[in-house]
């Protein structure tokens, strides 16, 4: 095993302590990096560290700078990796740095590095975390095509609401032009509800009180569908798909190995 | 196939490629003529772009009239187009145009151009997108009677609370009527919250916690309403779709061997 | 039959045309009688009407003070009556114009009569309507073992950051006092967030972000509960509970006459 | 029975008169000295009663000590006591009084008493409350780990959207660091809406919507995860208890007539 199969392992594996240690420490330096860049935001702080900020954002950026190197140097198809999702944020996390010497205030965007925390999935190699999220991300994909037809009727109601209230209500009452009042039929439809805008004459508020109920129907829909794909899958699990070579009959639980109804053997099933 | 049956086609199917361009033109026009409208109502763009605007708005409302009345010409059964749905939004989305000329203001109800985006579904012909569209209406539908009684419910506590809340905070806190008494508990159940109105007295926000807390509960109704619906929507796809050959019945389980009112043996099903 | 069973048939009867006629122009008169309740509270209408509202309110007085009459003199169970939600709910309908006369402002719990709308469900006579009602109260029945501590945990976890911001936030930023401050966490935990007390300093941010998450997840349960019991409910309906005589198995669907296994006759089933 | 065994029977069982009562009158005091907390923390209230207060958080704080003593004395494994979460909050429940002495308002923290009301569900002894409990954790455990998806992709989501509307809206619309901005998120994300901080150019109104229909979606996630996991346990109900007579595994679905796994014939349940 040369240097770069150690340093791939390393860098781009979990599995080896080295590998393990690598990342536990990458994941602790974009925690505090990201906190770093938070506490940057607030005035009072950063007026009085203002250097200190200076030299630990090099610092930061410096370190995942190598790192990205290294990454580039260890892997295989390196051409994949840069245009990889995590490739792409690896170098945006570093970019803003640079690019403030030119540009003041571009440090803003290494908030980006927060994305990178999404590496702990691998670390942690929980493979019951990473079977929850697959679960969550099948449920989604299996119900895209409801959300689709829900999200476009959302967009209809809320653009058709908005130009009502904007109607009805006006200017004076704070809707003064139809985006601006279809952005409070979307705070009011999610039940968000700021109070920067509200209905002030009784026809608005009757109206706005018709949407807030509806909204309330409307918020079951991706709830229910969710929760259906969940439970189905779920169920999906537990039924092997397997029938009786004897008695034809299907249903059985997947760790059977008798048919339930009739005794006969069942087949192996070596895919489950 | 004259030209009246080649209209019809161009016109109101999306098979044929002149019907697909036909209908992607026509979509785009209509997003178009929307966002143009949303952004009129702008202050500050508006007074910029006046005779723009003014203009824009008649190209789109020749565009949309002349394909009213191409519609109408091509249209097998006239009177059925001309009040189906589509067929009256159609007409209102461009009689307020016309209507401007009269009378000042009127375009603001152009707006109703963006219901005309539920073409789109027809344009896009996704079999999926449709059969999510179904679903959702058919669990809708199936759960009506319950929605009917969860909205009655919703309209009894809103009135009683907001006459609660009228008697208990009165006029000095914001609570000037029992109308707008009820508009605050609408506002407050569906969790959207203003702040417009809020209980200052210690009996009204411990009435209004309790009212809250309610809310909560009766907002889980809805949701749960829906998802099972869903979710049995989803089961009666298990549900076999083979006919008994004897009697003609159909809605056997997917393992059913024999036919469960009669007794006749079912054909074997290979595929399941 | 004599007039008393006449009369009863009327009142408490919504099977024959005389009975249903009765209930429908009741309904129409509670709904308008709460309508014009509403108005009489708004300032700017009272004050124009103040006569109107006088004579109309005592006009509906006297006609719910006689059907109540009516209704006790055609009770076969009179007490029963009485005493009972709907006959409680019919005496405070009318006794507070009574009260007025001595007790200025008395008037305004005639709002009550709403409750009255009740009956309509008993007009309407819609079996689905009632079935529905009774799903909803069933699955709430079913549930109240884990409602109750569903709420008890609420209250603790209400009182426990009510007490904990108290001390964090302190009265210059709005909470200033520990029953406000959990007046502030029902708004907050079932994100209704009127606003009107919110947090300032840093950590009572923090805090309160942890709580909305956690009234986020909370918010969860109630929907579960109640979801499983609907789908618990409906699937319940479906399946029959007989047992073939034959190869002794159940599962049957509640329309099957014969066993969907061994094509055996399922025994007649006169209570379903 | 010595002394000692009965009274370990009366402080920590509930199944005797004596038992009961105790714990009857202990939950009165608790609920009662919280009240009182509670009250003190009123300034109008406490202003008029100063010395009441002290006097009455006096005998609560004696009584729970000399309870605390008592349980000591009792336990019978004493060290298990001290350090369970119930001894604990036991000590903790009449700790602030003493410090108080010495740290004025110190006082306020005896509001953990409120946590000792958890005792409610030892002394109710309701099976069905337990169970509803159990079932309520059962499902909370069974989900943790797509829950810690869940928040752990919430936390990402409220970071990332938090930095994107700092450098959009900017310290003169609210948005005055990334900290504050994550905490709009929060309000924003969980529906709660303050308003205290809300969008007010038009690109941040319009993220802003975004970001709360991207909530409306991920509220399903949490109340789909719960209700899927609460349909689950209850089906679980479903599977027979009866343990194969052979190789004695259980699990076998309710309608199995052979064991699943050695084929060898399960008993006949009379009683499904």
């Amino acid at each position: 095993m040369n240097w770069k199969d150690k340093l791939y392992e390393v860098i781009f594996e979990a599995d080896t302590p080295a590998g393990r240690t690598f990342d536990i420490m990458l994941l602790i330096a974009i925690v505090l990096s990201t906190i770093i860049i938070m506490l940057e935001s607030v005035p009072s702080i950063a007026a009085a560290n203002r250097d200190t900020f200076v030299v630990v954002e090099w610092v930061f950026t410096i370190l995942f700078t190598s790192e990205y190197v290294l990454r580039i140097i260890a892997a295989r198809r390196k051409a994949k990796y840069l245009l990889s999702f995590l490739g792409i944020i690896d170098l945006l996390s570093i970019l803003p740095t640079y690019l403030a010497i030119f540009l003041s205030g571009a440090q803003i965007f290494l908030v980006i590095r927060v994305v990178r925390l999404f590496r702990v999935f691998r670390i942690l190699k929980l493979a019951h975390l990473l079977g929850a999220g697959n679960t969550l991300r099948a449920a989604l994909i299996a119900s895209r095509h409801k959300i689709s037809v829900f999200l476009f009727s959302v967009v209809l109601i809320v653009i058709l609401s908005g130009a009502l209230m904007y109607v009805i209500e006006g200017s004076e009452h704070g809707f003064t032009s139809i985006p601006r009042s279809v952005y409070w039929a979307v705070v009011t439809l999610t039940t968000v509800g700021y109070g920067d805008i509200a209905p002030q004459t009784f026809l608005g508020q009757f109206i706005a009180s018709v949407i807030m109920i509806l909204g309330y129907g409307i918020l079951a829909v991706p709830t229910g569908i969710v929760s259906s794909e969940m439970i189905n899958l779920k169920s999906k699990e537990k039924i092997s798909s397997q029938v009786c070579p004897h008695c034809m009959r299907d249903g059985h639980d997947s760790d059977a190995v008798f048919c339930k109804y009739c005794s006969f053997k069942l087949n192996d099933h070596t895919v489950s």
